[in-house]
């Protein structure tokens, strides 16, 4: 998106105007920040990567008619999405109990989880992020009972369709992280879905294949956002 | 309950074997300890009042078709109540947000709630009581699906019954907690209700008038547990 003004910069991705004012430009940069916050830095080649990864899914998900705000990717970098009403909520699906997760629930590290733990956290600028539930959601009027039960609907789904899809590619989806917004008066899925914003573990070894290597190993992380890509898509 | 051992002592209340296999007696004592656990006492009285109170409470709630283990009220310290299978959660409703809970949601203190928080609690020896969801219940196999479901009927019903009860006393019903246990395969509310597990506030004045005054005031809290006890249910 060259030299034009985002309307978000959120240092790893910035949103720009669309070329109407029904869409955005989501546009994935190379930028990094470990998942603590204290360390930043760069990563050749990481928004190209997050943005083939992030349509990958939207698409795939879009082909099982789970509604996501994704219109079309548009070059390396940048993907046209529907202007979205957002809803200032985070919704966490866990499909493995691991490190403080398991320790709360007194489970051993790590645990498979039958059946997923679904935790909505509020993401708003006045509030530090805490876990809440669909009574706080209602009560606090962050969504209408209808968005709460088809955000609850399209989540589950997109877990059933998406942790086969990665267990195909011998990858643990160990948990993912999605943002909902509104567009027309249909809730749908918005964010991004890569491994910036999931944890990824290799099925055999468990190698740690998302952002969180980049703590311990800073630019080397490039190739595990390479190695999701090319089990996802293959290595054209 | 004179000197019999307990079954379970948790010191502001004890529970017994009942006459038959199919009973226990919840017996509650005089003793109190504040909310942070750090100060405790005798409040002489307490256990009689509690054990009406609760009584009358249980016995509204059935007049409302809710299921509760409550049998019959025995003697001034004493109910039997039905032996259920407990479930480790416990149940708080909010229908004011205030202090720390105002504060986690960027509401000003303290905020009515139209449609109450309902909060569940994972309460078990080897976890720090973490707050959970129904995603969490069902993965951990703490409830089946079932009661899960009838678990939040139950409470909504017993909040729809209660509020306008208290009202009525010129008494805001601020928080109550409730636990659930299942008894031939029903699910129904177990634990007390009383101003050791509740939060009450004089409708006018805002005034507190459960557990919360004796950090502050000591024995003279005896006068908040007989404030409930003669709005409720009559100077008789």
């Amino acid at each position: 998106m060259g030299n034009s003004k985002p309307l978000i910069d959120y240092g790893y991705k910035k949103i720009f105007e669309g070329e109407t004012e029904n869409h955005l430009i989501q546009s994935f940069t190379d930028t990094i920040t470990s998942r603590d916050g204290k360390k930043t830095g760069r990563i050749k080649g990481k928004g190209i990567l997050n943005n083939a990864i992030s349509a990958y899914i939207f698409e795939y998900l879009q082909s099982y008619h789970v509604a996501t705000y994704f219109s079309e990717k548009l070059n390396d970098r940048d993907m046209r999405v529907n202007r979205v009403t957002p809803i200032p909520v985070d919704v966490v699906v866990r499909n493995i109990a691991t490190g403080s997760i398991a320790r709360n629930f007194g489970l051993k590290d790590p645990t498979e989880l039958e059946s997923p733990f679904v935790e909505y956290y509020y993401n708003a600028d006045f509030v530090k992020y805490p876990l809440i539930n669909e009574s706080h959601i209602h009560a606090l009027s962050l969504a209408d009972s209808d968005d709460i039960r088809n955000m609850s609907m399209e989540i589950t789904k997109s877990n059933a369709v998406l942790k086969p899809l990665f267990e195909r590619r011998s990858i643990k989806l160990v948990e993912f992280k999605m943002r909902f917004g509104v567009h027309d008066s249909q809730i749908m899925i918005a964010g991004e879905f890569n491994p910036d914003t999931c944890r990824f573990w290799d099925a055999e070894t468990r190698e740690v294949l998302d952002r969180d290597r980049f703590a311990k190993d800073g630019n080397k992380t490039s190739k595990v956002y390479q190695e999701i890509h090319d089990r996802l898509i293959g290595m054209g």
